[in-house]
């Protein structure tokens, strides 16, 4: 199936491979006259690119989106965008052996099962450059969301045993450090940690937390097309990810109905919850309250200590992976996450618009 | 939007409410020629049956489905097979006041932001009884899967703060006590936990853990309709449920590379690995070992303790949920978790049939 | 994969066989607070039920359907809307004749090509009974479309070879007569022919006409999602219709570019055309003049003359089809064809609400 | 809505404007292992290339297709396939006043009327040049299919009032004449009439017939998505189209069933049909027979004899619409047909892999 496509109304269709011409992406559904230019595409995409950090790949690139369509005069025309990213950094390397055995972590073997077949170099379209085509379209989708008040702002929450210390929460520090922490006192000890593994050719996982607010009450579709289960699935299909959280994720399991209520209250003209465990969701519908998604990212397959694994011959061999790797992919991921949970917001605002009659008179009462 | 639909090939699409005339689904794109009955089907709701337990809702319904199409002969026609389940205990109740104010933690106040309007008698269509009509369809999909050796099978790991003790683990002790736990030794604690908070009024959360068994690798479509995306929209779409993990979850954060990978080996003739920390899943794809999804379900919100709570009138007050309601919902999802596993997985397992020529040319060639 | 299944944002699912249990229909997407009521169905159902004319089977149903659910207190939810017409009579009859062979015209042999099986009795699924729930369905649509002002009228335009007058159009003599047409002129010809032809153990085909009224411009989706592209869908997937025309169709093939061309003109406060040969859709979105979709049907396959087929076991006979058959069907397609159109212009004004910033500020701005 | 994508299994994903920096097309859900290399694509695209007939416009356009992504070592990797083709040919040009006024026969009013807004360069997204795009993703399905042994062939039938005539009909001399045509005896006649409609600054309809042959029985899916009835999407969903048939289309409303219905025969071992009036397609499913489609094509619009109109201040005016347009647009098209109704078929092909039990045990079977 065309697995390449995401979203029912503001929809991405992505395309490329980690050494082939490029990557890129064709948003369809975006809405006509929002304005937009390569400049907020680019501010994104700039967050995740290569090579800027002691601790991600030192892989080259610049990462240059152009438009190639959809705009006009400064706004969306309504019809599809198409960005690309050419790659420029493609190292000639020699990818022979790799083709010929299954990398532990990796989706080598995966690929071969369900392809016969693989783009071997860089891991091809499973390599996790296949997601700055997510940031280009989700830049996009940002745009949309912030038109409307809606905000966005994803963060390292911890890098391997190293969480951050949420009474030292600053939203400024989050893009003035490598890792993109909120709290500056737990960057040293995270830089220390991620420094000694990459010394010891190891790599680490961490996690990355997103909040949305000033998201309007009323959002995601019953029973399946939930906001929540839909931002699952967009944050799960990030490679690397694991597990997924929304508002007191797992701690909800050894709560009581009593503590895990959220109590409604009112000023005497709207609504409001006094507490926040359901993370803003409440039956896979937004109650207004700011949105939490956490993410567990796995550590980085590529390590440079050797490894046991088999090859297609069903030979066992130990092998030594070169080349360029992050020892931690969660700072580069956290735009990543932002993206996904900003895309499927666009998405389920625009199917929440007929919701009721009111809102289709409103639009169309003659 | 149209939220009641899930999947793309092997669909379900599901209706009813809680008090309305029944609850229904039917199913679109199951293959022609499964043998099917109606106790196929019944086998599986009569484990998420309310009325059987301590620990679950006095409601009696006897949940007999009818299968009003699709089956011809005894086998699936390939055409739509349409199943229903008749409400047979509408105790009419007053709802006239549920109707003014919003439950904390119930879908009350997400369901009137977003319609304006709502169906208030036992919560409608946000019920958990929305649930049987996933648990119908989801029997199909586990026929299916079953012709094909695969097999899935959830159980609750944790109620509230007891968890069972994996070396105590028995698949057939999960049906023989009313929490389907597969340890036996943790089953009284559990009671005991949950009697007390019954005493108390109270609720209690948990864990749900469910394996897909003999999936052949290949399965699942990079990069938006990965395996374990599809997973965690399915089962998050689920009520209650706030925290999805595939395999080692959130342990991954704190790993290193080295303690995460998985290796490969190989008996000469096949590949395996020797660890499986993934749960069976390499970038979105079954790599053909044992899948693992772990599911947080949130205290039943339903408590007979009195809460502080705004109605629509914009007052602050104090409210009594009366009616009959489960003190912990776990036991009963476990077959619905397992029910939606079956439905993600059937739908990718046919998804795959088409991505590559060699499978083509075997159904095809003439 | 699921092929019962039509629209995106007004859904419908569908179910049933001839000879089942009865024949239903899931409205999912259909907006809250819409006023619907059986009867609001019911009067579509009853243009289509069969035994109320000397051309049309004598098969009694009384087609009476109810609401399972999605419409409390007089108005839809915003949840699934089932509805279901149980069938009534089920005359037992012989079909292991037909069981073995092929009947010419009808989708036996297709079916058993697809599937290696088919509910045979009565034509199963293919059975023209399946449209029961596209006008259960298309009723909703129509009722939601009224609200908005816009009405959709279809009718018989030709009965083999006797056209109607287009310059005796009444559009209240369509529910006049036997055979819906708008030309009570034309009507004794019409019926003469039939009776002719039902003498003969024959059948006719014909065509149907159907026009959308009060549509707003700018309705429809370049440029696959077009606006003639979706009814072109809708219309061809009721079985028999073998050709669609929107505006002037198959006549602009000899036109030229001036006389095809609708000049636009203003009174100086709207834009307004001076002819429709586009039939109210150019560039696949309305223009706001009237829409025009023409389709031709073809005659009854069943027919009581002997015929040359083949059976399962590659033998040539001569078959005498049995039964209660209509020797046309074009007047109960009728409101078929109205159904499908509601349901596709429905869909695609619900579309269409997120076309532009505008739009989406008018909904959210707070 | 995203109206851009096509397709359920083989997708397509299209993007750009006459006068944007190119068009583009992204093709997800294409099987691993196909053959394939920029050439497959070219020899399609250069069957619409302008410039190359008197009756085709001057526009000089190389149409130079890259494959940006998705092919490896030769052979399709399963993931999604990116071409686009540059705009080299983006002459400047005046087009201010267009920008202020509606061209009959145009999307400019609808455009406008849907998004407040529009790239009026050449018509934009909604010129012919969009078509480049369906012809690109359309040459890989065409492709897939003839691995399979299923070609289709798209020709002129008529241009204006000049039909050919059937008994003369050669498939080798399609690419024989500017026209398409494979009657070598029309086409003077046919040249003649454009000529004169040329000198007079007029334009020309046209009809365009294709033909499916050596498909399989059994591709399409009931009800709605009948492979006739996505036919007739796909096709309709190509500007200028305004009708379609298939097999004896319009003729049916004449016929009786007893001439209509095609009568099966056996040789012994399978089964044919004596005539195929159905063309190829009983109940929504291919019946193993030649699958024949035919559409009807509107005289270009771009006329350059003065046409009344209005602008966007309201005010009625005469224009004159200068530039390079195409007097007809029928020949160009024929490949645009081949291509809707290959990406058609290619995507039902693989839809119906999963309909039924035996083909699911056969690949899956371990």
């Amino acid at each position: 199936m065309a697995g390449s496509i995401f979203g029912n109304m503001f929809t991405i269709s992505t395309w490329g491979e980690s050494h082939g011409k490029g990557i890129g992406v064709v948003v369809d559904g975006c809405p006509a006259g929002l304005e937009l230019n390569e400049t907020d595409i680019q501010i994104c995409l700039n967050r995740r690119r290569p090579g800027q950090s002691p601790f991600a790949t030192p892989r080259q690139e610049a990462d240059e989106v152009e438009i190639l369509s959809g705009v006009f005069e400064g706004k969306t025309t309504g019809t599809p965008i198409s960005l690309v990213v050419f790659n420029k950094d493609q190292r000639s390397h020699d990818y022979s052996q790799i083709a010929s055995y299954y990398r532990p972590g990796h989706a080598d073997y995966t690929y071969d099962s369900k392809y016969s077949f693989r783009d071997y170099r860089g891991s091809g379209r499973a390599s996790g450059r296949e997601t700055t085509a997510r940031v280009a379209g989700g830049a996009i989708a940002k745009k949309l969301l912030e038109t409307l008040g809606i905000t966005i702002t994803a963060y390292t929450y911890a890098i391997g045993p190293i969480t951050i210390d949420m009474n030292q929460f600053d939203v400024n520090e989050i893009s003035k450090n490598f890792l993109n922490m909120p709290d500056s006192t737990s960057v040293q000890a995270a830089e220390d940690y991620l420094a000694q593994l990459k010394e010891d050719g190891n790599s680490s996982g961490g996690i990355i937390d997103c909040v949305v607010k000033n998201i309007p009450a009323g959002i995601g579709e019953p029973v399946f097309e939930k906001l929540d289960a839909n931002l699952a699935k967009a944050v799960m299909s990030i490679g690397s990810v694991k597990g997924i959280e929304i508002g007191d994720g797992f701690k909800v399991a050894t709560k009581t109905g009593l503590e895990n209520n959220d109590a409604y209250y009112s000023d005497g003209e709207k609504i409001y919850k006094k507490t926040n465990h359901a993370g803003g969701i409440v039956g896979g519908i937004s109650d207004g309250s700011d949105i939490f998604i956490r993410a567990a990212i796995k550590p980085t397959p590529s390590i440079s200590t050797p490894q046991q694994t088999a090859n297609k011959s069903f030979e066992n061999i130990e092998i030594n992976i070169e080349g360029r790797h992050d020892p931690i992919i969660v700072p580069r991921a956290v735009v990543v996450v932002e993206s996904m949970v900003a895309l499927t917001v666009a998405d389920m605002v625009l199917m929440n618009m007929s919701s009721k009659m009111e809102n289709i008179l409103k639009l169309y009462n003659r």
